[in-house]
């Protein structure tokens, strides 16, 4: 079995008004779908980013994937390898707020892309399950949790009717979103995107939560937009009221001694994000918890090994996640499942996500008590519905997006935003 | 695809009179063969340990296995951690030489037996080598190094005639079974056993292979016989003729210490043999080197693992090796080769091996210029002859021996004999 067509299409779809320690959401988030085909007319799909950089490098990468054996992992990698090399690209991105738009990243994430669809196409080849060919399932059930944010009512200048999630910027605003959350979709845990309002405004929001649902895990994360003295006089008032507490400071160092002055466990998807930040994690002891993304950790397979390592070294381990569609939250959900160590529910976007825009056949998944539950279809289970990626491709065509910048965005309401961190 | 018959078959084989740390090896070494098939036919081989603590847990395991899928190696874990919970046994073991008879690896050495045979019968359903499956091939060649043996002539007590190679007790000796070694198998680098003459006299020893083979690379083991003092004096008298110094101490402390004064490379397969040893090893940087053994590090895809994480903290990899048939060798060299990261030839005791004792058909598998050469074949590439495996379970049924036990051998030479070490 041969790799015979590669075909990489970017898509535009519409994402709320969301607030976060950068900036704020545009109009659009950009994603990539990935349609493998083999000579043997089986198929292999995966999601990765779609900024312009990305793009560039996965266009660099296709016609040398052409002939390669589905199976030939270290194949994947010495070209991505030279691709990589090879190629300079500019990510036109301000801050990163996000490990998935660093360039020094740029041979996981494209790795991981194809990784992905060339695993499925194994699965499918195999007729089983993608969890099944990635070692078996450890559970049926991947929980996720409720990603909550603080928004606007309406985009600034958005081309299209404004989403029906309303304003979200006080504490009953926050607990009615998260009662949606949970009426919609049965998420047994919450996430706060924070680092957006005052930090004692956030700890109201957290109390808010706590005391409207008593029994269910908290967390919030301030993206590093809190000094260490913020970050521990927040902690303090926090701790017991959160299952983690995720990158209140920017750095490395200061997590330690975040963690060294309360004690709580410290989850992170911002300072730990490669092997050798995990290396370097180890003497410090400052995060507890890695916040995993196959996305830009290298590929299914590496986050396996990441997993084992979180266990090596005593960590717990969650899985990150950034705008995605059905591809990306599939692939979440059967490596999940092929974890034995899977400490905490996963966060995920897709309750944000527009119900008109998806590009798989048959619609929008469904969270089954806050769970993506698997099935037995081969590989990911699911196909492209053509019309769907052509009309998300045709947004990405129109919309005028070409890489994400939540603090240019940020300034079309605040003209003297600056998106520096920390910020309070 | 499920399993249908799992037959675990002990063995036997003529063991030459190979002296080391602990004493010497008795005439007969003991081995398992593991023989898998599928409700479809699909075979799926396996070596591992022989001895009759390993058979007791494989025999307990073997109906849990019956309607497994052989993709879920997930599922195997579980039914291993199952059985070494429930069972209890006795090793019958006097010291412990090599990680392969601590009762500690239960779990790893019973998953990885049967997991290497599972992989097997993966690879040959999807009609692929085993490298290739294991994500494809990073070289063709597996190199392995001459792993040479003080010995006597013959042993004290078998009912066999003696082998050919004769003696091995001095430098002149040693540097004849190199170069036999060389002529036979094309090695390029050579490994001597120690811990077995007064140090002064193994320096000496590798003195006179550097003088007869002045561009290979070296390497002495003395299986942790040596204590720190002696460790030191004689590194310092070998820095610069080794590639790296193995395992001269018995501990990691004294490894740690061993290379603060010496700066030498240190390789290990006695102190750094598991997940955990390896975090230990970390802020120590005892050993430099790592030499995995999938039969014991828990199967191929944990050893796998263990190669990234040797790249992650900047170590080296290479393979150990115990006394061995095809089946094994095969294993390690799918591995090596879809291994990235594989710093040093690989040893083997394979060349130990009589020619007649080999259970795989066609006969003993051959090395060219020193290589493991992988073929195209599915899985690893061999079947069993059945006559043979025969033949070798008849003769572990006669040889009266059940677990190895160099010390109690060493004893019948010199009834004083203690083994405890370090002895120099």
């Amino acid at each position: 079995m041969k790799l015979q067509s590669i075909k990489i299409t970017p898509i535009a779809f519409r994402d709320p008004p969301l607030l976060n320690a950068a900036g704020i959401h545009e109009p659009y988030a950009l994603r990539s779908i990935i349609e493998l085909e083999s000579d043997t007319g089986q198929i292999g799909l995966g999601e990765s980013y779609g900024d312009a950089a990305f793009l560039q490098l996965a266009a660099a990468l296709q016609p040398r994937l052409v002939g390669l054996d589905p199976f030939n992992l270290n194949g994947l990698r010495e070209r991505v390898l030279d691709v990589v090399k090879g190629t300079q690209v500019d990510t036109g991105t301000e801050f990163l707020l996000a490990p998935g738009t660093d360039p020094v990243k740029n041979v996981q994430k494209l790795y991981s892309a194809f990784e992905v669809a060339l695993l499925d196409m194994q699965a499918r080849h195999l007729g089983m399950p993608l969890v099944d060919l990635l070692g078996g399932r450890v559970r049926d059930r991947v929980p996720f949790s409720a990603y909550l944010f603080f928004k606007y009512a309406h985009h600034i200048d958005a081309d299209y009717p404004a989403d029906a999630w309303g304003e979200t910027l006080t504490p009953e605003q926050l607990v009615a979103q998260a009662q949606t959350m949970v009426q919609r979709h049965g998420f047994g845990s919450f996430k706060v995107k924070g680092g957006v309002l005052p930090p004692q405004d956030e700890v109201a929001c957290i109390r808010a939560l706590a005391a409207a649902f008593p029994r269910k895990p908290l967390r919030i994360d301030p993206n590093g937009n809190w000094s260490l003295p913020t970050a521990i006089a927040m902690g303090k008032q926090l701790d017991g009221l959160l299952e983690y507490y995720e990158d209140p400071c920017p750095t490395l160092a200061d997590m330690a001694e975040l963690h060294r002055a309360t004690g709580m466990p410290l989850a992170t998807n911002m300072v730990v994000t490669d092997m050798a930040q995990f290396r370097d994690n180890v003497p410090l002891d400052a995060c507890q918890i890695i916040l995993s993304d196959h996305h830009y950790w290298g590929g299914l397979r590496e986050t396996q090994v990441l997993a084992r390592m979180c266990e090596v070294f005593g960590l717990g381990l969650s899985m990150h996640s950034n705008s995605h569609l059905g591809i990306s939250l599939l692939a979440m959900a059967h490596l999940a499942a092929s974890v034995p160590l899977l400490s905490y529910a996963c966060d995920t976007h897709y309750p944000w996500l527009d119900p008109n825009e998806e590009v798989i056949r048959g619609g929008q998944l469904k969270f089954l008590d806050g769970a993506v539950v698997l099935g037995d279809a081969p590989g990911l289970g699911v196909e492209i519905d053509q019309a769907a990626l052509a009309r998300l491709h045709a947004q990405y065509q129109t919309c005028g997006i070409r890489s994400r910048n939540d603090a240019a965005q940020m300034r079309k309401y605040q003209p003297d935003w600056s998106g520096k961190a920390p910020r309070f």
